[in-house]
């Protein structure tokens, strides 16, 4: 469209955090920046849990992409869905079109990893998209009302059996919030229901909850959510689940209505395309500095690219790990456009954390340990300082400092707003 | 399940503004409520068109039916769809099961009117749901997305070409935002498109906007849009619609990939059931104190019942009207329970007013006319105040002071969040 056309067109996939990251850090480069994503907003995924638990609205914890860049002139979005990487003639594919790049950044993020476990892919949940969240909220709160309604006991503990089935963050924050949901919430909404039998299971197959904290961590998070009353189960294996009861291996088998699938991550499907090997969870091999080997111009970033640390420990699929690689990606590619040499990718690990419930949470920063409230407290911060634009925060903070305060949750709507066949039959309806 | 069984019981079908006040109404009366309907939150009719424009997200206009009545100990809530109402056995048929009543409450509310066009059925989008409202906000934000990548400018045109029928409230109400939304918004979001030539066209059949207002109001409603760029046409009356160009009755096409359909409002098809003869709008014609002729322990109120007042002229399909007929029909239950005679509804009228896009609205409060940012103001101040729920009330304001100051709108999301289609494509792809 203009002179922008002969400077070097780098096409970044994928607009969570490493995409995101990547588009700024190119801001005054001397290229055209392309950013697709299939949606149109950046999902902050940390917190899509809450949304999952009817804590805050799904805006609060999304942002339109055009809003983040409109400051931005180098740069231009585009909503559509990459089908497929053209490595040799250096095109891309979308449901909207064909587009070219001199620069590839694919961080295209992960997916759920069901194991090939077809049943779970059916009949489980998972929790990785905003429309995810949405699902499970509404399916959670439906339980409760066909529970009010269900005069056969041995139903009604079928539909209030919630299971969760993982217990890195993702599973205990889950978990956490879901039982408090019920336990602060619900328990109120129903007083003529038996509130108290209502199940929340978290089933972890190895022998500790996050494994990526020290195991005192680990041991305190168990323990704070039994004090939750969640259930948690080590050595609890899922095999399979039809709907109605969850399958363990060793042949157990719990009446539940719900499973919360939260045990497995892999690189999106996206990148079976680029017809190399692929490593461990379906990710990308690349070289130190980010590039796909034999392919200088593509740099694959965040939970799509499989890179090992000095210990020849994989990098973990988080947002800081995508969030340096975006920043290493950018200025390798400005390395290359002056004639410059890549440089490699080092990981600095600002540390982890994980909430379990309203008040409560555990964080690991470097060699300090945090519990308690304490944790909870940094957690909260860290993660209103990371939401992208002031108005979100400002929401969010309301919502969560109402909840705090009151035990209450506004956001237990049961919405299927763009199921058109639900739509259809309720044109007859009454409301 | 205790002694509250001896009491008489009483349905009340819709949790609308009449259903919600007939409830509370009865709240320490001497019987026992249940109150149905098939969402479990109670919708703000009012504020739609702000879901729809993406002003603010759906929860905020929305609050939980059992938050409401936490602490109405005779009341008991029941998320379902009635079906059938059987006068003759004093029983209703949910998707649920049946139940019973002594006394009703018939508070179903109104639901679009398409006059039999099948054509608008199916191509157009009306605005009485909440899912209505997320499927237009959907919609219009994905036409801008496709514009963006379409190199065709006839079929450009045709995506930024948004109609709106109907010259009522809603309809006024509608396209002015739209119109805001476009021009103060968009226009940033997509600085490389012509914005400029979206359209934003608000069709009426008569010759005047908001006939129940006088008609300078009108005129000024006219004028305050055309400054806000929106096309107002008179004698325009859209005879059917295909998707891609609106047919106006006289021969003339509109190319537009969006009709708003507000031209036409009916009672919901559950009065259907009854096998009453209906009066216009599909309307229950009811005795002067709102009951069912031969049927004194049914009541029927708001938008699905008939009523004329003193001059001959039909009772307005409005939430003041639903009201004040609410809290007639729970003293007149009250009044049959202690064997005394049912009295004679009548309306006062409170006022009407609608607001043309951030800043101006035009109202009438009896004697009073209102116009301008002073009537914004009235309007902004009486929908604050009316909106159920602290929390949301605080959401809400922040929300529009953030939007009123800085020309912004938060929720501009595409969330396709329950379409399972959508959601099986979507698992293979990127983001």
């Amino acid at each position: 469209m203009n002179a922008q056309n002969k400077l070097p067109r780098v096409v970044i996939i994928g607009a969570g955090f490493g995409g995101l990251k990547a588009a700024r850090a190119l801001a005054d480069a001397p290229v055209q920046v392309t950013l697709i994503d299939r949606n149109n907003y950046h999902l902050f995924q940390p917190l899509l849990y809450q949304v999952a638990s009817a804590g805050v609205a799904p805006s609060e914890i999304a942002y339109p992409v055009r809003a983040v860049f409109r400051g931005q002139k180098n740069l231009d979005f585009q909503m559509a869905e990459v089908r497929r990487i053209d490595l040799a003639n250096h095109r891309l594919f979308t449901d909207r079109g064909e587009l070219e790049y001199d620069y590839l950044i694919l961080a295209a993020g992960g997916q759920t990893n069901f194991f090939g476990m077809q049943s779970l892919e059916h009949n489980a949940f998972d929790l990785k998209e905003l429309g995810n969240a949405v699902a499970i909220r509404n399916h959670v709160l439906r339980q409760f009302e066909l529970a009010a309604l269900e005069p056969d006991a041995e139903i009604r503990r079928a539909l209030l059996t919630f299971v969760v089935a993982g217990g890195g963050p993702t599973g205990v924050e889950m978990a956490g919030a879901l039982s408090e949901l019920i336990r602060l919430v619900l328990a109120k909404d129903f007083p003529r229901l038996p509130v108290q039998d209502a199940r929340v299971l978290l089933l972890e197959a190895a022998d500790r909850l996050l494994p990526a904290m020290p195991a005192d961590l680990s041991a305190e998070t168990a323990r704070a959510l039994g004090k939750k009353q969640v259930e948690v189960r080590f050595g609890a294996a899922v095999s399979g689940y039809d709907g109605s009861a969850v399958a363990l291996r060793g042949g157990e088998r719990i009446p539940a209505r719900t499973l919360i699938w939260a045990a497995g991550v892999r690189a999106a499907g996206l990148v079976e395309s680029l017809g190399v090997p692929l490593a461990r969870q379906g990710r990308v091999p690349v070289t130190p500095s980010l590039q796909l080997p034999g392919h200088p111009e593509v740099f694959v970033i965040g939970d799509a690219a499989y890179l090992e640390d000095a210990n020849g420990q994989a990098l973990p699929m988080l947002a800081p790990v995508a969030m340096q690689q975006a920043a290493c990606a950018a200025a390798n590619i400005r390395a290359l456009i002056r004639g410059e040499t890549p440089q490699p990718f080092s990981y600095r690990d600002p540390g982890s954390m994980a909430t379990i419930g309203r008040n409560r949470a555990v964080a690991q920063i470097g060699p300090l340990k945090l519990r308690g409230f304490l944790a909870w407290a940094a957690w909260l911060f860290v993660h209103l300082v990371q939401i992208i634009g002031f108005r979100n925060r400002l929401v969010v903070l309301v919502n969560w400092a109402w909840d705090y305060i009151f035990y209450d949750r506004a956001v237990r709507l049961i919405g299927e707003w763009e199921d058109p066949g639900k739509f259809a039959s309720e044109k007859a309806g009454v409301g």
